[in-house]
């Protein structure tokens, strides 16, 4: 495949030193684990506040970009580089995506996963051309579990089982009685503002909908198998390139948290588009997700029934997610 | 430690085969894990339900509770057997453990996740001796993380390393604004009807307070520091007994899916209560947590801080919740 000015061969290379240089990434967040289980810096947890007491930074957050962003800036000194770090030290979120090739970096994300060691934490490196994540990284070192994909190259787990992981004798479609029998993964997030009609509380409205009995909630009942919150907006979306979960709705999160997860799931054959429901939800068009919305709807991988080819039941799988989720307003500071 | 006429030589040697078995039964999961991945039996997912449409059984749980109970009645024949599919056959859900050395198992926890292959799924295997959990093993083979725990041996993770993780230079105390900075693991469970103040909504309820700032609510806002939902009542136990979670609040499970979580965290030093607050949350006492009460409140190992004992500080927490939650109504089907 070619992309951009980039042939197969080059994106092939640049995989294999975002591969790479994940796992150096995780060794060094490993390190910092082992040094806090041995009795040695950090053990109090220590962390700075951003936004409010939930939305954090740890010092390896920042060291672990620094040898993210050197490693890149000596390797490929042409690529533009975006890290969260960089964009909070920044004071600006606007959105810095251009048509440049661009990394898309969160050094560490589930950081109040990694203050409190529990393992659902990870390194994801997402490599972006003319607004197109192509390449994906994501590693989350504690359980040894590396996500990656480039375009033409399919998606792995460890780079040796594909994506999603049943393939055989085909994918599964989306259950024909979608969400229920799905495994619906979502995030409370860190806007906890008790606002009657706030954020936080559409979020949770429409998580009650979902898990709901299927006569239940004035006919919005999802019956969902699972409600599932994992604290990791880029594990979330390596689990659904998995195969594990089958729908994720987020808002909130930004592009360095999707940027990999999103190439990933893309190549596995997954669908992402946005949060909100359009005007009408029935028959609007479903459009590609914007990098930068903030606002995030994926469905997994799914292969044909008898009666629909595995796009047509994801479409009507987000179809049946806006009907039952309530509009987020997430804007960029300063946009 | 002597616990009813086992002697702790006794005990250690019943722990080493528990240990063994829970490996060999996770190494027979796996295997179908394999199987579903290369394209074999089970890729339809197939299950029964029980309850309702979330509550499933597999014939994968089905094969392992006779593989592990096979095992230990050909080792242990004077021991009671009770495990989750055994009770579920019997149409009877009364309280069977009493003064015999009993094994309580769960042949897999988190059903929905393996169904789905999300790698939050395990054996639960639980030994009971006087109605006190005395060991533990819990084995989830897709992520090799084993937890284990024997009165008087400490609770471990993958044999090596003890738990809670952080031991040095002494284990963290609950923080002094608990349940703020705390991680706050619950589950949506199985009892989805939309009832007005049915068990659903009163665990929402729940969640929201536990999550909302501090200033919201009424002031009941708990601000945590993440909400983490893996459906899997066991390894929340066990991520509790590693620290990483510092409070779990759940209703509406079962003494086997709790047996083996409660001896390791016990072991690690956590405190398990009941998750319904008593009329006065502020002086009643905190009794000890029933197996079979299916409600249930757990907090992580803590160590003392300058101003309180480690317990002082769980004790604390555990009047925290019970200020920010409502009860739950699970009763026994025949009780």
């Amino acid at each position: 495949m070619v992309v951009g000015s980039f042939s197969q061969d080059e994106l092939d290379e640049i995989y294999a030193f975002a591969i790479d240089l994940g796992r150096k990434a995780g060794d060094l967040l490993m390190s910092r684990v082992e040094q806090r289980m041995d009795g040695g810096e950090g053990n109090a947890q220590n962390f700075e506040e951003k936004d409010n007491s939930v939305d954090i930074v740890t010092q390896t957050d920042e060291d672990v970009e620094v040898f993210i962003s050197t490693a890149l800036k000596n390797k490929y000194p042409s690529h533009k580089f975006l890290g969260e770090e960089t964009y909070a030290k920044g004071q600006s979120r606007d959105y810095l995506i251009d048509e440049q090739p661009t990394w898309c970096i969160d050094p560490l994300d589930g950081t109040v996963n990694y203050t409190h060691l529990f393992p659902m934490f990870c390194i994801s490196i997402g490599f972006i051309v003319q607004h197109k994540p192509v390449i994906g990284v994501i590693y989350a070192p504690f359980q040894d579990q590396l996500f990656s994909s480039c375009v033409g190259r399919g998606a792995w787990l460890n780079e040796k089982r594909r994506l999603p992981l049943i393939q055989k004798p085909s994918i599964p479609p989306m259950p024909p009685n979608a969400p229920s029998q799905c495994v619906f993964s979502c995030e409370w997030g860190k806007d906890r503002r008790d606002i009657p009609d706030g954020n936080m509380h559409r979020k949770i409205e429409s998580f009650v909908n979902m898990a709901a009995e299927t006569s239940g909630r004035g006919g919005k009942g999802g019956m969902v198998h699972g409600m599932r919150s994992l604290g990791s907006a880029t594990l979330d979306l390596a689990y659904t390139a998995m195969g594990s979960f089958d729908i994720w709705w987020e808002g909130g999160c930004w592009e360095w948290d999707v940027a990999a997860g999103i190439a990933i799931l893309l190549e596995a054959g997954g669908l992402v588009t946005t949060a909100n429901p359009p005007a009408n939800v029935d028959s609007d068009p479903i459009e590609d997700v914007r990098l930068g919305s903030r606002l995030y709807l994926a469905i997994r991988p799914a292969g044909p029934s008898a009666t629909e080819t595995g796009r047509q039941s994801q479409e009507r799988t987000v179809r049946e997610v806006w009907r039952r989720v309530r509009n987020l307003e997430y804007s960029r500071p300063g946009a």
